[in-house]
């Protein structure tokens, strides 16, 4: 249970050919040991050729089988203890509680996919009877059922090391569907990647799953991303981060000769709107919510509340200001590494640059603090100015927000109806501010994956009512969500049968119903056999 | 009720501005009275302002609202009466059966739509209640449903003129989502599908709905398509048709600012695999069973069975002959149209020019007879023929097939291994043949959509438990079905709403459970009310 740098290649942990490098602390900017390697291009396509192996074997386990696999994730996960949460403080500088909290959210998400697809509704199954008599011709026995879609490429992110990385939400709903996960490790913490993939290797030998079911590669640069999607044996690919990097590769995944779905969580500004009898009222309730909201992590959540519209009144003041004091209170918190630090320099650098833009307020500066570290700030411009400039509408990755101040409601329209595609919409409102503005609500809600009422984007339930997704360039496909149950829907594809004999027959479409499953049967749902 | 050559953009029938045309009746190779339109850029447009303009209103009815539409959508098109079926036959060379066979199948899908959003389980009703006690944080009232992802463009299919087309699959299922529709209509049949607007565009009137909610524009080359769905009003599209056009167009979907969902079913060659207890037993039966599917329509199916597969025994050889028998006995048929027929006999030229390739049988000649016609043919090869050449794998449209020959079962395992992605495949098979086979059927069933046994891949129930679509190049996105209430999926997206007011939800999530939805429940299913 230590970091060793090596590469998960069909069960064998080895060390990479491609290279060496050491992850790097960022509270310190100083490298932490030991040193750990990078794949070569043999590897990975070692790996590929190891996961299209596992491909027909895993998918041919039992949910069950799979739910017991993904339980012994959980439980090894949760037993590697302080060596994890201890190295993911080392390389993202979060504190104990955020490793920890961070920990049982992974492993609650490995067991809420268990529990998933132990019950198997997952499969949509569906059962059409032969009806030999029908005029003019006779139905066939039709049965449906989902089915995994093969090997499955998962890039981490930065800012989740362990529930958006190697045994995070992407690589959970992949592998409950049946499909083997590739995982490429996130250069910023790849040794709490590393030591979340040993306890999944763990998982696999006790569970006797494939060995290519699980592989865990690093690489430098975007070399090994292109590769991992352009192979021929990868079916799907799931990723959170950039809109640069998520659209790349989504242009990679449609560019080959055979396009596969290419589904990327890319972040968004997640407007908040504030109506104006909720900031009569509580302007300083809510200036508070927004910058705990906006400081949480360092801001550096695909839900960071980036945007604050609303019609600019005495409420409006209040909450500027109440906000502005917030925000010069915040430290200079770490962030998660020297890029990102320096591009959240240079996308508030940019912002500020914009014209008719002024900075509100500014956190403590960075000044000659050890390591990288991101300088809070809070901006404000005029609904014309936004309306006029898509550069305000750019996801700043960081604690920077941007007040738009409107002139009337009819601007504030104007504002949320040119938004683009969110993760989340936010409305501080009364139920007053709410029942006379339907018409805004809606237009909000049509630009956004979840909308957020008297409350702040960021905390993503993990349940099977969440939508984490939306418009694009929110996600790359609005139709699907990377955290909650539903994530699964992106690895699953239909197959049905005409007339199998039922020897034949997946459990799932068996008259007998082994699994007990609620079934669409005749267009009535029935756990009943035929 | 008599064609008009037309165009449909926002509720008003108005001539093309884009140039002049007659249909032509394949038959005879002749063109069909009146003159017809093609709509210019500037109709395209105003189209799409209007489809966009649609969006809000439409999603914002109920299920049962939208369910009557479809119903009248229905009713209306079975009042075109012979009107209609008499168009098809002129403009495709169907016969009567064929024609009115198809406006019932077009009618059922309408009508099965409109049961399908009434039953309401497409919502995909989703509640997590809030636990303000949960430690360490309170949980927030989550709850999550299904909503229409906005303005569809659906490219009508030269085959179906009817259930493929303006009224088709693709735009039932779209209008039952809850999304506006522009059909671009297929120049095969473009009065056929003017008159089928029309009964749509009574619906629209007598169902109150908004005017963008159907349009029908006409277009000569490949403009249009190009135009509708590079246009940022278009939120997804449905098409049906070749390969070629398919990919061209999910190219401009992908390349977009904003990337859209883009379904195509690009059709296959549907391997047929005859297995040896099954050809000794009833080689006869199966030939006759082959022949006649592979000439039903002249071929012009997606789902034609291009391809037989089989150990080379005595009982193959025996399928062999019968089927040239069979094959031999065809009469050239008439086929869609000018560029159908010469790219069939493009096809089946290419095949035969293909070292190993040798013609077994061919049908009737083309001759001196009127119209567009074509030729039926069986060729046969060696499967390490079919192994080391892909242009045996190419879809021909049309009436020609083609039997590979594998010297033993590991040399047809192989085969079936080097199969791209498939529609359908078939299985000619007694019990003990397949018991014997379970590897065999496995590595079939994961590169094809819907796999039939003792059956023919032709004649695609419309059922819940239908998969048409499959592995690429069958489909664009295997994840998806054209057929089946499933196909709804294709035009829905999630969105979930954080603490929002009982008032303000939409009534899917209310607590009473007003339309008495089955929803998940804090993870239980349940149709009763919070």
């Amino acid at each position: 249970m230590s970091v060793t740098g090596q590469q998960l290649i069909s069960g064998q942990w080895q060390p990479g050919q491609g290279g060496r490098y050491r992850a790097i602390n960022p509270a310190e900017g100083a490298a932490i040991e030991p040193e750990l390697t990078y794949a070569d291009e043999a590897q990975i396509q070692a790996a590929l050729v190891s996961a299209e192996a596992a491909a027909p074997v895993y998918a041919a386990t039992s949910p069950e089988q799979r739910a017991r696999f993904l339980d012994a994730c959980a439980d090894e996960v949760m037993a590697l203890g302080d060596t994890l949460s201890e190295r993911v403080m080392q390389e993202t500088g979060y504190p104990k509680g955020r490793a920890e909290g961070e920990r049982g959210r992974t492993c609650g998400q490995l067991k809420m996919f268990a529990r998933h697809i132990r019950a198997g509704d997952y499969l949509d199954a569906r059962i059409d009877s032969a009806l030999p008599d029908r005029e003019p011709m006779p139905r066939p026995d039709i049965r449906f059922c989902k089915q995994p879609i093969g090997p499955v490429v998962v890039f981490g992110s930065s800012n989740f090391p362990l529930a958006f990385s190697a045994a995070g939400g992407d690589t959970a709903s992949a592998l409950a569907a049946g499909c083997p996960v590739i995982v490429k490790s996130h250069n910023s913490h790849p040794g709490s990647g590393e030591l979340v993939a040993q306890a999944v290797a763990r998982a696999v030998r006790q569970c006797d799953m494939p060995a290519g079911v699980f592989q865990f590669l690093s690489g430098a640069g975007n070399d090994i991303g292109a590769t991992l999607v352009s192979a021929s044996e990868v079916k799907a690919v799931g990723f959170t981060g950039s809109y640069r990097g998520g659209m790349a590769l989504h242009r990679l995944a449609n560019e080959r000769p055979e396009p596969i779905p290419f589904f990327a969580e890319m972040g968004s500004i997640n407007p908040v709107v504030l109506l104006p009898e909720a900031l009569q009222q509580r302007a300083d309730t809510i200036a508070e919510g927004f910058v705990g909201s906006l400081s949480l992590g360092t801001g550096q959540f695909c839900v960071n509340p980036g945007l604050v519209a609303a019609v600019a009144d005495a409420g409006l003041e209040a909450f500027s200001a109440a906000a502005a004091r917030g925000v010069e209170a915040l430290p200079a918190g770490v962030m998660l590494n020297e890029g990102v630090a320096k591009a959240y320099q240079a996308g508030v650098d940019r912002l500020a640059a914009q014209a008719g833009v002024s900075r509100v307020a500014a956190g403590e500066p960075v000044g000659n603090q050890s390591g990288f570290r991101g300088q809070a700030a809070l901006f404000q411009a005029d609904a014309k100015v936004f309306l006029s400039n898509e550069v305000l509408q750019e996801e700043i990755f960081g604690p920077s927000s941007l007040i738009v101040r409107c002139a009337d409601e009819a601007e504030l329209q104007q504002v949320v109806g040119a938004l683009q595609g969110q993760l989340s919409g936010t409305l501080q409102a009364t139920e007053a501010d709410l029942q006379a503005r339907t018409g805004l609500i809606s237009l909000l809600q049509a630009r956004v994956g979840r909308l957020v009422v008297n409350g702040f984007p960021t905390g993503v339930e993990v349940c099977d009512a969440m939508m984490h997704g939306g418009p694009f360039p929110a996600a790359s496909d609005s139709r699907f969500t990377s955290v909650g149950t539903a994530a699964i829907d992106r690895f699953l594809r239909p197959g049905c049968y005409q007339n199998m004999p039922e020897a034949l027959l997946p459990p799932a479409l068996r008259s007998d119903n082994p699994w007990q499953l609620r079934r669409l049967v005749e267009g009535e749902w029935t756990q009943a056999a035929l």
